[in-house]
């Protein structure tokens, strides 16, 4: 039975190991200095159509967040994050452990306004407060939601505005821009934040994900943040390869629409049986929420994680597909799906 | 024009003055290690009946609250703290500098029952959430609320039974203890949590706090870890005779007294002139909510702290006592804020 | 021409490369909590004939050492270590960013021993000085030396007497057990150290350190730390598969041996040809010390790493062989390095 | 009998106690923001005669280096300090604990030079280094030398060509200060340093330190840093009165100059006894080394402090006067000491 827990349970796409293998005796530069990885930000830079930002390459979304988000804020600034925010939430305080605090801001859809920003900057009035400066989104969120461009273009004005960064976890980035709704493509993106993280290890790669530098300021002396955090790999061309293939001939892209596909699927017989969601699902994870029974019928036939309880009486599942979901296994839950389905509608 | 601003806004007890001045020339051991720091300690072990805890004095509640905490906590261990707790809100982050997260939990009148610490230990299941260890309590809270000795006796129960500690911030204890209907005395303090401050600055010192380590195991090293944090003052003692002071004759529980019923005045104006309070103001903090208008006439002619808007049209002021209002200044506020009242009643 | 200058220039072993295709679409629990993870732990408890140890699967060397360091030290512990050693010189402050003092001990010969320590722990003598805990050793040392057997039982022995604990930074263990003198074996190390790493990164895997951790009390919440610090790998078997095949059929001590040899032909013909060495050379990196004219005529010719001006006319070049270096490789550099010296000799 | 353990066992200057009991129910703004402090704030800029420094009062020495330099230096950057500096022996990490490594540089008397630290610069060359910024020095060091102001001339410009900044822990500048030899004046030192602090509690305060910022860059959003490290002191006018009585008619320079007096009363006993001492002792401590014998004598007799043994048959003793220590009690000891001395001289 196919395991749909989460979206890093396989391995890597074939070019990648097929590359990994070909250039094996090579010697190499080393700690990311090399010319795979020189080729993979070169490549990176052409989708953005951006020449002058900074690409680095690190072995997981968390390393790269607390790397990163160390690397900018002052001692006593702050980050904002929505409640749901991975590092609020997934990363056992791994912000707060280079000593900064995360200021959690309750958001249904998991997704930041300027709305729900202006009181908080209201309320830090001096000395005696954090100095919040960092705003953090994940895109996808972690309950499945987008943001759109034109959500990013206000979010991203509101920040300059006011003093603030803006950073985004694109662990999934691949996932949101597949869904089209969003008008978001690679240029858009260094016009729309500080810096982001295109992830790998999610969008078919072994391990890795390419942070992108935007601003000026940030770019010095990142690498000595780095290695101060473990986070150049002596080894470091095995990311750049695995990113040079990535963006040839739109892997990446085509990566996320394969998953959001397949999720796609997944909803419509949620929908089609009459379960709600907790969220819109336009990506590839998918959140509904079961009558208790029904739910625990489904976690007795199907690989699904728990997420949360809404109420009482109910339980809301994620349904996650990866970029090697195949059309197959969706297919064969759809139809164990709905015979289950019948059995509780009855 | 008297300032209800703080109770930090005063000098010293003349009791302390007259000793500083006595044994000015005498020499003495340093950082803490004399005899009148030890007597002090001796005299606070009497008052709480414990001679087995472990007592330093830390010149702030800040350094207090970080020394301490970083002291007992491992890497991924968290605090649990109301929203308005003190380490959360007015530290700038001090807690999350020594690397810990503060998790914040909404409670409308500043304090921490079981019930509302029950669904935070739930969410966070695993290794990819912090850990819950610490309970941190401010007594009185930052909204001027007490707590019962029976709700720290079903607090600390709770905790125990949860593998949690419980801490008390008692910048204003003697605030909390003079209030009668808690029912606290400083020999039950040892029995209701793991450790406690008994703040000095808001109660009649120049500077200084006496934190009471109860629990064993968070006795050891502790002296290296507050010189780390720069809290081992060079001339201990100056703290040391400030407490044999406060601890002799009582008069540290007199002057919480003395500062609550010169707030308690403050109240019954406010009761009389049909001002709501935001939240229950058994000691010595008050917390009006104005009508915007007469919130800009009090604020005109008397000097208070602007806490919050509860609403567009209400404003709610802080006013404070401290061991040194005298009746006269209450008397006065009382008479003239009756005249401005009267005038906005009509 | 092949490059000397140093271990990690290559890829992976062709059997590791070979197990991750063949697994590459198979689903595996995240995060090293999987079936090749937990295979290959099994082959190392093995392989040290001691299942009681934990052990943990790292993306690379400073990581593992700040995710290790930091959870087993108190806040005010400090790290003792030789001057030389990776964590003082190479891992740009990561223990220090984690909270902690590295006392750095002068030491020719890159090794530890009770004599250096002892002077160390005297002149520590209250809560004004850091408390000496932990002592960091890396074998082979970054020099090139190794410890034997007596050497690391006598150091341990002294650790224990005096509280401290014993870790081992093996980046290239495998090179320092090839060497036969020191007599150590894999059952030895849980018996002579608190902890240890077997490097991979620099023995034939594409990235990942093993990480043992023999003493009980260090075992307890490691995880939390290990995902705080960023070093929980989502796809962790990765990981798994690799240290799987690198302790089948004593493929691991295997490529060690290879690497000592290649290096060891090096040696002789340093000796052969009248060049002094840094320190003695017994395992996979060599540091001849050439009178000037022909380390520039070395360094033009050959790729290898400047290593330091032990006086104005001499200059110390690091060679390292790895067990990817072909003998074939080995003997043309000794054929090309036998006519340049010949025509500096003359 | 007078303790010469060290310079801060006595109290506070009559002055300062007598300003204390004037103003104390006076009620002042709170946090240091009070007139008190803000006048002391212009005499320390008028004995500076540099209006545009920033001043701070923090409670301790531990505690204003921790939070100044915490301040300054971006995670990856180090401080250089003398093996002896205060910060790399008796502060318990404080540093490290901020995140900063202490690069320690052996200098026998104390005093770092530029020809010290060229060979640490090219030492630390790419980003597996920390990067070295600031150098810390104390003035007296920790052996009792002080620095000439030529020397802090040539240190400074050698700082500013390599872009590291310069630190001055003056925990005793008053001492320093009245050594003639140095030509230093109060003038002087914002032109030899980016900072440093005026120290108080050696000298004739209770408590409180005055830190001065001089670089622009520095100054920015200081207090936050304070208020997260607990250096805000709530009654912060304690402070501000004890600067304002330092500063008026020059008492602090004198308090140094009576302290100075009297050390060298007993540096000349040793001398003219025949007593080499440790490094010169033009200040207020004197480090007199002792044949064994007569170091148990001495330890017997008098209260004073052990430094070190230089060799195995020596004992270096610490002699501290402070500026309370009375003619009266030197001369007794000087009186005592002779007959001791020629009992061992016979």
């Amino acid at each position: 039975m196919y395991s749909f827990q989460n979206d890093y349970s396989e391995g890597a796409h074939p070019n990648i190991l097929r590359a990994l293998e070909t250039i094996n005796y090579h010697q190499n530069n080393s700690y990311g200095l090399d010319e795979h990885s020189d080729n993979a930000r070169e490549l990176i830079q052409e989708a953005l159509e951006d020449y002058s930002v900074d690409i680095h390459f690190i072995a997981g979304g968390t390393l790269t967040n607390l790397t990163f988000i160390s690397h900018i804020l002052r001692p006593y600034e702050a980050v904002l994050s929505a409640d749901t925010g991975h590092i609020n939430t997934h990363e056992t305080g791994a912000i707060e452990a280079t000593g900064h605090k995360v200021f959690s801001i309750p958001a249904d859809d998991g997704k930041l306004t300027p709305d729900l920003i202006r009181p908080v900057l209201k309320l830090h009035e001096n000395e005696h407060w954090v100095e919040p400066r960092l705003v953090y989104i994940s895109n996808p969120t972690e309950v499945g939601t987008v943001y759109t461009k034109e959500e990013l273009e206000a979010l991203y004005t509101f920040c300059k505005r006011h003093g603030l960064y803006l950073y985004m976890d694109g662990a999934r980035l691949s996932m949101a821009m597949a869904v089209e709704e969003t008008h978001l493509t690679f240029p858009d993106l260094p016009d729309l934040c500080d810096a982001f993280y295109i992830g790998g290890t999610k969008v078919g790669a072994m391990f890795g994900e390419a942070l992108v530098i935007v601003k000026e300021e940030f770019k010095d002396h990142f690498r000595f943040n780095m290695k101060q955090h473990g986070a150049i790999l002596a080894k470091g061309w095995m990311m750049g390869v695995q990113f040079e293939e990535l963006f040839k001939d739109g892997l990446y892209l085509e990566l996320g629409r394969k998953g959001v596909a397949m999720a796609q699927v997944l909803k419509d017989v949620f929908e089609k049986t009459g379960i709600p969601l907790l969220a819109p699902a336009p990506s590839n994870q998918v959140f509904p929420v079961f009558p208790d029974a029904l739910a625990e019928a489904v976690t007795e036939r199907f690989l699904t994680t728990f997420q949360c309880k809404p109420d009482p009486e109910h339980t809301c599942l994620r349904f996650c597909t990866s970029w090697a979901t195949s059309e197959e296994a969706v297919r064969d839950f759809v139809s164990e799906f709905e015979d289950l389905a019948s059995k509780f509608n009855r």
